[in-house]
């Protein structure tokens, strides 16, 4: 049997047809370079489906222990009651370390196999940093053509070597009560002011009223030290105390989520095309380090060019394949 | 008047000449390629300094507002005390998100201007990760040729960008009483484990006990999820509860540095071979790229023949410089 045309899996995937969505997956973390062609096809195909205009990316991020994935469980649950399908991708930063996955998160994520509306799948590429990232954004690209809501979960602080900001439309930061080092890097500046942010394991009044209390204070002081540059400067990043384990919150998550959603409406695409902007670049900065770049004519240029032809029709992977091959062929003519 | 001899150069930084290791330090933070060719030709002189050979090379690490700042202003005033000479390197990653350094943590450090036997040098290379992981890893290796003790300083958690792991002979994670994001890294085994643990701010004695109870339990969580894979396996991370502004436990933090310094007496030429050679790898990764690695034989490959090549008595930077023109000739036979 021949393999599939990309429109025949695409439209599987758009209809989300659950098979379909998992080969796509596979394909996505396999990582010999027919499959990244097949990748590449495949993400040209859905860029332009209905569900991908309409949905919402949201990254949910945050320190270990914070319990993003009980977190994540809630929210699910909870869009699905709302009855919008929803397609997550969990990322396990710990499996580069491990060469594997350690899974105790993902145990702790409890869903139903039968829904159909909802995808739930955990990422943990081993060996090396790039494969993931480049496995996280292409699954969340492939989710977004299938379902309402994709989550993306990471764990980090500060900066992430797996970044879902240029994925993600809105940023969603975890924290619990004493998580001091997370408010002290965004008073730094050294870490970027997220859309929304989440105490969770907000059980207890007075522990959740000044741990919100910090937050608001370290936000003023991220915001004094210029580290909301990149972002919009007409959005008042909301904080929700949640319990997920209680289920308490989750409400109001949800709620700030549209809000945020909503106030993007007229900048979204402009948003996620500043993200297809660094995805490119950052593909091909790890394929081809600073010597790419700078023979290519440096950032500033690059970064022209793809905005350029992304805006011309282009996908950030077969981009990144084409700027590669001018690269190997430009030092051809040099040497 | 010509350019002086690299000879000459680092004669003079061996000997502690202040003026010599700032011109040094200078060229290191210069991006130009001419200077990056006279930075590996001095380092090639100064790695068989006696005092780059005696020294200890010590990294300070941790989260923004634990006073890592303070606590390396203590740690140099006592060792000179002690009458060993310091070299200071403080990196400032929030530099790469403002273009510049904030300098606000270096006006807490306070040292004697006219004691020769002390150099303190902050680093912002603005930009790019990538220039800030050169400057700081060569910075350390031109004072380790001048004074006994250098300390570099970096932010950070998890996986840092900046890795002073590979340059450093002990390293020094520094938190405060309430750091318990980082404590969930450590758990997590995101984080690797540390020589030293300091626990600084310790000014309340009912919170210093909990604070180091706390990581207790963190680091045999830690070993236990095989963070300490790459370390020794019979170094035991000792606990230094610290106050910084007050000077306490500093006296017990370089007894701490020493012990680990005698532990490593017979591995010392062993581990900083190994940061050598991960040096190396990690200048050609930064400069080419996956394709690059690839190009020259994959990871396994080209760190073996790393190691066979430091052995003959080549340098990082001159290696690095080597691959590179490899590199680009083999692309040009293929094309």
């Amino acid at each position: 049997m021949p393999p599939s045309e990309p429109d025949d899996d695409a439209r599987q995937v758009m209809s989300a047809d659950k098979a379909a969505v998992s080969r796509a997956l596979n394909l996505v973390e396999d990582r010999r370079a027919e499959s990244h062609a097949r990748v590449a096809d495949l993400l040209a195909v859905l860029k332009d489906s209905p569900k991908a205009a309409g949905g919402h990316r949201v990254g949910l991020t945050g320190p270990p222990g914070v319990g993003k994935s009980t977190l994540t469980s809630a929210l699910a649950r909870s869009l699905r009651q709302r009855g919008r399908t929803v397609g997550v991708v969990a990322v396990d930063p710990s499996s580069i370390r491990s060469g594997g996955s350690l899974l105790g998160d993902r145990a702790r994520m409890s869903f139903d196999p039968t829904d159909k509306g909802l995808f739930v799948r955990s990422l943990a590429t081993a060996g090396e940093v790039g494969g993931l990232a480049y496995a996280a954004n292409s699954s969340v690209r492939v989710l977004a053509a299938a379902y309402d809501t994709v989550v993306v979960e990471t764990t980090g602080v500060g900066q992430s070597e797996i970044d879902i900001v240029h994925v993600a439309d809105t940023v969603v930061l975890v924290i619990q009560p004493g998580s001091g080092d997370v408010l002290q890097f965004l008073k730094a500046g050294i870490m970027e002011i997220p859309d929304i942010l989440v105490v969770n394991k907000a059980d207890h009044d007075e522990l959740a009223r000044r741990a919100v209390a910090d937050l608001r204070g370290a936000l003023r002081t991220a915001h004094a030290a210029g580290a909301d540059r990149d972002r919009d400067s007409d959005w008042e990043t909301p904080i929700v105390a949640t319990s997920a384990t209680k289920g308490t919150g989750i409400d109001e998550l949800i709620d700030a989520l549209d809000a945020h959603r909503g106030h993007l409406e007229t900048t979204l695409q402009t948003r996620r095309r500043q993200g297809e902007v660094q995805w490119t670049l950052d593909l091909f900065s790890r394929k081809h380090g600073e010597h790419g770049v700078s023979t290519l004519g440096g950032l500033a240029t690059l970064k022209a060019r793809t905005e350029q032809e992304l805006d011309g029709g282009e996908t950030p992977l077969s981009l990144c394949e084409r700027l590669s091959r001018e690269y190997v062929a430009a030092l051809g003519q040099t040497t």
